[in-house]
């Protein structure tokens, strides 16, 4: 029994130790193993899997929205990471510097990208010329570089995975029109690929990223009520082609600076995955993501009758579902455990009595829940319990996240609730002092400035108690 | 007519200035553009498309055959790289070094992968234990850094994309075995999707990977005589494993050694693509990774007719082509010396009077022939011509490859023949001394020793007349 190391009673259970759970689960359900170089995981087979799954339907969803893909260098000249101030500002403490290659020291150090705004506006001011060149709709899937000082596993490292959009239009509107579809993308794509609900919103000029106009969020609400930021979408307004010069010819024959945006998702999805929808038996995976949606377990594998129903149900399902039939020589016990940490979403059993009966036992893994179900109709109804399973997944999440947030009318009340895991959601003037004084007094940092009130409003500021300007989430974040 | 510096008049015609006509294509066919960063190019959308296609086939077959994907860090601490002697050996002098990160100075240099065998193998000697855990069938795409002297879009940069397979197998005859299977994947997806033939073969000692017992690979003619080593695939023997204390349980419950292997495919493909298949018109491009296949022209756009054929035929062909309409203000020459730039494998003109008729006009690029078709039994005939065109393309490709492949029996023969293009095959005493004798007077490298004939042979090596250990093809190479 090589495997018996994985047995799931060694995870230890989240109300014990959140992070202790969640860095059991990245080991033993083998996503990812530590690496020699400091900060810098291996992703593993499965991880990847997901990760491959989670790239094939976003990038399906960016080419119909017009994008298109492409590859920059992964290194930076020093000097064109210094053309936009506050860019260079929020990156450079956190860089890993290149000065020889070979034998030889570099005139000019390099930087391992960590972002590639510097890269794409290099390359558009080259290539942009006329309004006819607009829009450009770029799209990177690469691994990015930040020397992080503490790491784990997927939701900070020093390399990450990522895909980075990188666009170009003639006007504001357009440019800001992108900003926020791509925000929805994101979102939509967490709904209902990933069952994880979302705060959709405005960073604060605080949080914002650096050289942005403004950055769109979605948040997400892990299992311990902290928050995740997972996914990201910046308007750069014409800051950035004014420091690299983008001009183009418009279309009156003017010269003009064009509207940028960027948008990113990493690997960290992985962690949220992780943190949203796990238990105490392991990874609980969202089915359009698994890497494997259905196992087959046969009850009493040596039975010929039942080896041949398994195989009638494995060839049924294949055509349309992530199957695996597991005929090892574990018991069915430790399959069952095995697959539950792995996050298969649906066990079939089959025993003897079940084919007798033609019938067979389907088991979720989000619920626990066993349904008894007739041979003959199995395909059909699998596509019924992955539905309900990813409906399931999503309102239960959905439920955590309305049930812990609050509301805080002033900073005492504020204070008291930021003990509670969760979010909470005040009135706020706008300024950055109040936003300090939270972190400051409660550790609490500003999620996001929920989108649709963003607007002025009759009310005061929890912290400070002037005229609040805005609507603020506020939650600990990873 | 923003367009028009594309007008493909521009085009250094092949036979004047060969290294030229490939700079020109590159370019004016959108597959690249230059970077800030010296050797490091940027791949743009319809090079980068091209590269989408090659690595869905590519992925699929290494799936197909057992292999599963995985992300390695891109660092590799110093200490690491240096266990293997004659690894290190070779690639020491041409990585890239990280030396900092953030405003620290790390304590111990990182390179940036210039391929991951060490970085494979130090994560193997952790997980691998018994050999249960054993074969390890894995691979990565990502990019890699070697430090060039010289660069050349696609067939020679600094940083390039690739896929390298790293696998793990209990024993010599398995690892043998997995050696020459990926060489056959190359070499079918070569013939088959790329419609390009190749040498198969062994490299020499002087030639092989640096750290290998051997190396298989493949090898294509370009347009001008010239090879191109398309793949490679290495046979480690227990080296690597010695070399990293990769130590297993075998069978026998004895402490062993596994037996390793490794391969892989880059971005020089698309080189490989443009050598053998461009012409003065442009880019001829296989069917199988073309990012558009087909492109329908309406000649007399604003015909309602015209237009109403034209979309009911893009609507027949979108199912299962990648095909699109150009409906611009363009004339209908621009945009065959377009397409015919981009290596568009298929056009399809339809006119007023095609309309009348029932019929249109389908154009090969490979060939430039015309062919009248039915317009009710369109889309079953596409995809005749398609299978043809590959055929021809592949047919034309080989018999080049034939008719430049030449045989030298001594050294004066040699060096007479070498001042054709093309390949030579020779007998070969096995000695390096021989292989740098005729790399000197000639400038020709070994390319391959062709697998099926590598065994004693009563004949005599072309260079000292010693007794002959096998046949080489000999080659100037890229």
């Amino acid at each position: 029994m090589p495997d018996e190391k994985k047995n799931v009673k060694e995870i230890t259970a989240m109300d014990k130790d959140f992070a202790r759970w969640y860095t059991d689960i990245v080991k033993k359900a083998g996503l990812m193993e530590y690496s020699s170089v400091r900060g810098c995981m291996i992703i593993e087979p499965y991880g990847y899997a997901i990760w491959e799954n989670i790239q094939k339907i976003l990038d399906k969803k960016f080419k119909e929205t017009g994008h298109v893909n492409v590859m920059m260098p992964m290194f930076i000249p020093e000097s064109l990471l210094q053309k936009e101030k506050n860019h260079i500002e929020g990156f450079a403490p956190e860089v890993a510097w290149v000065t020889h290659g070979g034998e030889e020291e570099l005139q000019e150090r390099l930087c391992v990208r960590p972002t590639s705004e510097t890269l794409f506006c290099d390359y558009y001011s080259k290539v942009i010329h006329s309004w006819r060149d607009l829009p450009k709709l770029y799209n990177q899937w690469c691994s990015v570089v930040r020397w992080e000082k503490t790491t784990r596993p997927f939701l900070r490292s020093c390399e990450f995975l990522w895909q980075e959009g990188h666009t170009v239009h003639e006007n504001k509107v357009e440019a800001e029109q992108e900003t926020q579809k791509m925000l929805d993308v994101y979102a939509n794509f967490f709904k209902e690929h990933l069952s994880i609900p979302t705060l959709r919103g405005r960073k604060t000029e605080k949080e914002k990223f650096a050289g942005a106009e403004y950055t769109l969020t979605i948040e997400a609400m892990m299992h311990d009520g902290r928050a995740l930021q997972s996914g990201t979408s910046h308007f750069f307004g014409d800051k950035f082609a004014k420091a690299f010069d983008i001009k183009y010819q418009n279309r009156e024959n003017k010269s003009a600076y064009p509207f940028q945006t960027s948008w990113g998702m990493t690997t960290r999805v992985i962690g949220a995955i992780i943190m949203v929808h796990g238990d105490d038996n392991g990874l609980v995976l969202p089915p359009d993501i698994a890497p494997l949606q259905i196992v087959i377990i046969p009850i009493n594998s040596k039975n010929v009758a039942v080896q041949n129903t398994v195989n009638t149900v494995y060839e049924k399902l294949r055509k349309n579902y992530r199957v695996k039939v597991d005929n090892s020589e574990q018991s069915p016990g430790w399959k069952f455990a095995e697959y539950e940490m792995k996050g298969v979403p649906l066990r079939i059993e089959i025993g003897p009595r079940d084919v007798e009966n033609r019938k067979c036992v389907v088991v979720r893994r989000d619920t626990g829940e066993k349904i008894t179900n007739e041979l003959d109709n199995i395909d059909s109804n699998i596509s019924v319990h992955i539905d309900k399973i990813k409906k399931d997944m999503y309102n239960k999440a959905l439920m955590r996240m309305e049930t812990m947030t609050y509301e805080a009318k002033n900073f005492d009340d504020l204070k008291e609730t930021s003990k509670k895991p969760g979010f909470i959601k005040t009135m706020w003037c706008g300024s950055t002092k109040c936003e300090e004084k939270v972190k400051e007094e409660t550790g609490l940092t500003s999620r996001c400035i929920p989108l649709d009130i963003y607007k002025n409003i009759d009310e005061h500021c929890a912290i400070c108690g002037k005229k609040a300007q805005a609507i603020v989430y506020w939650g600990k974040s990873y």
